[in-house]
Order: structure tokens, then sequence, then C-alpha cells
């Protein structure tokens, strides 16, 4: 085989074997095929797709060009949950204990925040002493006690798409539906889960802005999954606003806390319902939906979801009191308050402006070496249908340090826009 | 300026500024910006193309990066013309004595033959001393004294073209109209020439294989330079059969020399004349195309574009008696004929497969680094139109070794295709 052919077979609208994408990303792992081939292949690729076969067989090559979690001698069922990505999403910290409540298995590996979007792992290092470096031995151990195990990706995990991945971020090729479906599912099918929910977001804050494009990703990460044999549901989410009332790494973990308290925003509860029901009923806990969703809000009002949570920080050596003496405290000391320009309604909380502005507050970082902070955020008092009149107090906001906190200022303000009347409602959950 | 910026606008279908376009090249010749980027450009320029203004700019800037021929102190008008390559094409071999009969200076940069398609540059080396590696000052005075010089592109002509066609070349990216036309063109206005014919050929044994792509590839090179400001116009020929009855090395010098002599074969004449009466116009020669024809026939007729091809053999250090003595004797003793498997009408002679065949017996090469035969090549004595009766004399095949002549003849007998009845007259010129 050459790689220029391959090339040129997918330039030409042509199916590639799974020969010719094994000996293709092989190669490139090899430091046999060099960069600029991979970099105009996934052009070629970015303009002529892939069908499910071809996505299905890439996954499965970048899947076994490293390590994957050996879950055997832990009983399951393994189910796990996988989000595209977004500003205020929190979901996993909240379905995590409600789910290993009804004794399903959930094997996290999580990334960090990049750009506009957050990442749990940044989240995480935000509890005292938490470890998110776990080894594998550590995280079979916590996941068989608890139920559930949160830790990062390592450098065994799916080598080739780290390195395609890098390449693509570069070469202007990482928006192909058939790359992305190969990325995500060959890490998360490392991870060792028998079944995936896919929380596919869309709107401004998310990676993709159309609906179109968001479906278009779900069916992709569903025909795939299948064909990889995975138990795989995707549903589509809103991601125009940010979901909950905080955004922040610590500020998230604070609003997980409250909601396996019972005290969650409409919103992001409805969201964290809808995936845990999903993944109750693909775990064969529940014969329907809405079975899996009364379990699962049954289980909330018993307390073993914030046990199991506070269990979790234990196990991976966080700090449990010093934890709960934080919650409402634990905030940064350059603050201020956003408070509505004008009387009305709040239509809309731009996503992306949002996570934007959080990148300079310290909550996220636009480089993958860059810090970020545990105290900045911002705290919504107002969301998209609160009437409000003017003076009244929207938004606190959190910075890393004073220069941050002026800069990020102007963007908030324009992330709120105001109507007359008030919007409909927001529709969170598209199917 | 960021080059993934840049990727992305033109994958997007952006049309590039002539800033942007600048710092790309620049910055790649410089090193500061990797092949893996500059292969990803080149892709998503294959998929989105580029307007004219993208075109001319790209060539300017590849034209810049390197070294121009300096023809000032030379009186004018300094006219080329440009093959994009075929089978049996020694049209320049042929035009250039022509055209400098009638007082015009044609700088001639060559290539070598790469592929199923020749090179004059090798034709040239199987002129007994004959060099093709003039340097500028012997360039100049040979161009002024015999009013044409004939040598290799030096390694300072536009080096931004060398560095991203090898890369074209391995990342199946070649095929690319904008890009063809700034590389062509780049290296045509390095060598000085005004005013430039463009010789677009198309069929089996032409780089573009369908009429509307080099119609596109015309339009584009038209377009382009007359942006550039120069005169330009293109012609489409024929390279369905291969041109004139020779293909090979000393050969195809051999038929040149007998077509300024007057015994040269229908179809390379027709095309020939018609390529000189065209650059004849643009020189300002000529009022008008037959004008200008009438003006290359009654040259050849009077001689002296005989006498400036010897003239100029010794010029570029050839042996001019040697070279005499060598017509219709010098042929490599590795030999086959070839003769009709039935009676009727030669159909066509395919280019390609002619072509193809041709780099077995050792005119070609389909690496770089390999050495060619000067003696190897095909003599047909009959083409399309012409009656055979079965065991008739076809064509006469001469081979590096003789291992290459059993390769390479039932390639040819496969390239003779036999018909019934006369075939249509083939069309050669299609403007």
């Amino acid at each position: 085989m050459r790689a220029v052919d391959i090339i040129a077979h997918k330039r030409d609208g042509g199916i590639l074997s799974r020969e010719e994408i094994a000996w293709l990303i092989n190669g490139h792992v090899a430091g046999e095929i060099p960069d600029y081939q991979m970099a105009a292949w996934a052009m070629a690729v970015f303009f002529n797709g892939m069908n499910a076969e071809e996505t299905a067989a890439l996954t499965e090559v970048m899947l076994r060009s490293g390590a994957a979690m050996d879950l055997s001698g832990i009983p399951g069922p393994f189910v796990d949950k996988h989000s595209t990505g977004g500003v205020g999403d929190k979901t996993s910290l909240i379905i995590a204990p409600i789910i290993a409540s009804l004794g399903i298995k959930d094997p996290m590996m999580s990334g960090r925040a990049l750009g506009h979007t957050g990442g749990t792992l940044d989240k995480l290092d935000a509890i005292p002493g938490y470890r998110t470096n776990l080894s594998a031995r550590e995280f079979r151990r916590i996941l068989a006690k608890d139920g559930f195990a949160m830790t990062g990706q390592t450098r065994d995990i799916a080598p080739a798409d780290r390195l395609l991945y890098a390449l693509r971020d570069v070469t202007a090729t990482v928006e192909s539906i058939p790359l992305i479906t190969a990325s995500i599912l060959s890490k998360k099918a490392a991870e060792g889960a028998e079944a995936l929910v896919m929380d596919v977001k869309y709107g401004s804050g998310a990676f993709m802005k159309r609906k179109s494009d968001a479906e278009a990703l779900a069916r992709s990460l569903v025909h795939t999954g299948v064909l990889m044999g995975k138990r795989i549901v995707a549903l589509l989410t809103d991601m125009d606003e940010p979901l909950g009332n905080m955004v922040g790494n610590f500020l998230e973990v604070e609003e997980s806390f409250v909601c396996l308290e019972g005290g969650g925003p409409g919103d992001l509860m409805e969201v964290s319902l809808e995936l845990a029901a999903r993944m109750s009923a693909l775990g064969g806990k529940a014969e329907t939906i809405d079975e899996g969703r009364a379990l699962c809000e049954k289980a909330l009002a018993g307390g073993k979801p914030r046990q199991l949570f506070l269990d979790n920080i234990e196990s991976q050596g966080g700090d449990v009191r010093k934890f709960l003496s934080m919650i409402g405290k634990y905030r940064s000391e350059y603050s201020a308050e956003i408070r509505a320009a004008r009387s009305g309604f709040i239509a809309r909380i731009d996503a992306l402006k949002t996570g934007r502005a959080g990148v300079q507050l310290g909550v996220g970082r636009n480089r993958a070496e860059d810090p970020v902070s545990p105290v900045a955020g911002v705290q919504f008092h107002k969301k998209s249908g609160g009437a409000v009149k003017a003076g009244d107090l929207v938004m606190t906001v959190y910075a890393k340090d004073e220069p941050a906190l002026g800069a990020a200022l102007p963007q908030l303000e324009e992330a709120v826009e105001y109507g007359d009347e008030a919007p409909d409602a927001r529709k969170l959950i598209w199917q």
C-alpha cells in the first residue's frame, strides 16, 4: 500500500477498507507515515466523509493502538455517559452517584477544560486533596467499592487518537463528524463501558452550533457504537445557555452536590435525570425511560447518591470535612456584580460569551498548558425567563485576579439578552 | 496570522487575500510553516479551488521566492511555448528554430521525463556533447546569438514551487487546476518570456484525460497569465495518440530535425506550425494566425530553421558532425517488430499505453533519480487511419536491454486498436 493512493482514494470519494485504515493509522503511530500525509488525508475525510463501517474501523484501530481498562472480575453492568462539552455542564458529577446507587458501575475517564468549554478534571481538582491521576489498580478498586471512579485519560489510551487529534487541531480538520466520532468512541471504548449515553450538545456554547450538525454527530456516534457492539443511545441537549446556575470549577462541584441534596436548579436537574434515566435503562435497571427516571428520583430522595458522592471524595484522596466547610464560602476575593440593565425579562444568557468570559476569569484555558483557578466563575441569579427590574442582581462574577475581572465583565454584560415579554420556555432535550 | 485560520478559511470556501497567500508560502519556504499545514491547505484548495486573483497572487509569490532570468540588454520579443506533457511531443525542438528564424527570441527552460510523459532535457541529452546545464551567462549569450537556448530549471527558480510540488506529489494534491496553473506559470515567468503559448494536451496520454479539465486548465492559465501582465494564449491539442512517428530520446531529436528538413509527419507538423503561428502573432511578426503560419512555412522552406538547430547544437557544446552521422543509425541493438494482428485499419494507438511501455523500454522514468536510455523508443510505421494487412509492420521497438524489450512488447501490442473501416480523421487542434 502507498499512503498517497489511500489519500487519493478518499479524495475521490472512495470507501476505504479496514486494511487501508489500519495500515494508515498504525503507520502514523509507528512514525512511518508522516504528518503531512495524515493532514491531507484528514482534509479529504473532512470533505468526503466516511461511512459507518469506515468510522467503526477507524475507531477500533485507534482503540487498539493503546491500552484498555481491564474491568474483569468486577461485577457490571458498566455504563458511562459522554458529553460533547459545554458551559456549566456538570451533569457527570450528579449522574455518576445516582446510577451507582442503582447498582450500575460508571467507569469515568474525563478531560480538561479547553477553549470556552469546561472540563470535569479541572472541577474535581478544586476539591482539596482529590486525585484525578489514579493508577489502573486504584481505578478498579474505587469503581468496585463506590460504583464509580473518575480519572484522567492516561497516555497509553488510544495514542493514535492523541497524535491525530493534535494534528487535526493545527490543520483545520477538527470539524469532521467521522473523525470526531472515532476520537470520542476510541477513548470511551477504552474505559470498558458496555453501554454509553451520548449527550450531544448544540447551541452557541456547544461544539456543534447547528442542530443538523448535532443530529449528524449523534447518528454517527450511535451507528458506529452499534457496529462496535455497544449498547448506545444519543440525546441532543441545549447548550445555547449555560446549564445550571453556576459556571466555574469549585462552583460547579458545589452545585452538583446541592443537586444531590435536592436543591438543584430545574434545567440542570431535568437534563441530569434524563441522562441518568437512559443509563438506568441501558444498564438493565428499568424497562422504560420513565421507569428509569422514577428510579433515579427515588434514589435521590433516599439520600444514597449524596453519600456516594462524599464516599468517592474520600476514596480518591479528598478531604470531605474541608469540602463540606467550603460549600457556599470558597469564593474568589476578586468579585463583582452584574445588575439588570433594564426592566423586563431575561431572554437568553449566551453560553458562548459566558464560556469565553470564563476563560478570562480563569475557569478555562486557551492552551492545554495554561493553569486554571478553582475559585473563578459566575453565579447566575436570573436566567432566561426570569423577570427583572432595572438594577436587579443578575450575576455574581468571580475572577482569578483583578485584571481578569475587568476584562471579563463587559463580555458577561453582553452575554445577557433582555426582552419585553417572557420568552418561550427553553427546550432542553431534543432527543 | 495563523496558518490554521488560513486553512479553515479556504476549507470553508473563502477567498484568500494576497497577504495571506504570501504569508503562507513565504513561511513554508522559511521553514516556519510545517509541511502538514501546507498539505491540509493544498487539499482544501483541491476541493474549493482558487479564483483568478488568488491564483495570480500564488504564482507571483512563488515566482518571487526565487531568481528570475535577467534578459535585459538582449533585444526581444521573448516568446515561449509550454506543453502540459505528452508522448512523442517534441514540438519545442521544431518550433524554437522556426520562430528564432523570424526574429523572435525563445528562452526555454525545460524539464525531464517523468511517468509516461517525455522530457525535453532527456531528449537533448541524447545529442553527443550537448549541455543542458547552462549558466545564466551562457544562456543569455546563446539566446542572443541563436535566438533560442535550452536549459534545465536551476534550483534557484521558484523554490516555493519546488517545495510545494514535492509535497503535493505525496499528498494526492497534484490534480488541482489553480495549483497546476501557479506551478507552471511561476516557472515560465522566471524565464523572462513576455508572451506565452500554452499547449494544453488532453487525451489518454495527457495529464488531463477529459476535455472539460483541459479546458478549465487552459482558461485558468490564460486568466492568471493576463493578470500577471503576460500576453498569453492557450490551445487544446490531442494526446490520445502519440504525436509524430517517433517516441524516444534520440529518436525524437532525429524526427525534429527531419521536420526541419521538410520530411516530418503530418500530425506533428500541423501541431508545430499551429503553435509557431501563434507565437509569431504574439511576438508581433504576424497580424493573423494564418499569416503567422504562412511565415513559418516560408521560413522552413528557406532552410534557416534547420541551420539554427545545428548552430544551437554547436553553441550548447554538441558535436554536429557526429549528430548528423547518427541520423537513421543510432538505434538500440535490442529491437523487435510489431506486426498487424489482423487486416483492416489502425483505429488508434493509445498514447498512455505507449508512454507506459516507453518507461519500461528506457525512454522515461518513474522516479526522478532513475536513468533513461538515449536509444530506447518506438518507431511507428502505421498510425490511426492507416490500412493494414495482417502481418504488416506497425512498429519497430527499441529497448535499453533484453528484459525491458520483453516486458514492453505485450503492452505495445495492446496499445494498437484495429477496426474494419477507416476511422474519422483525428482532430489535432481543439482551440
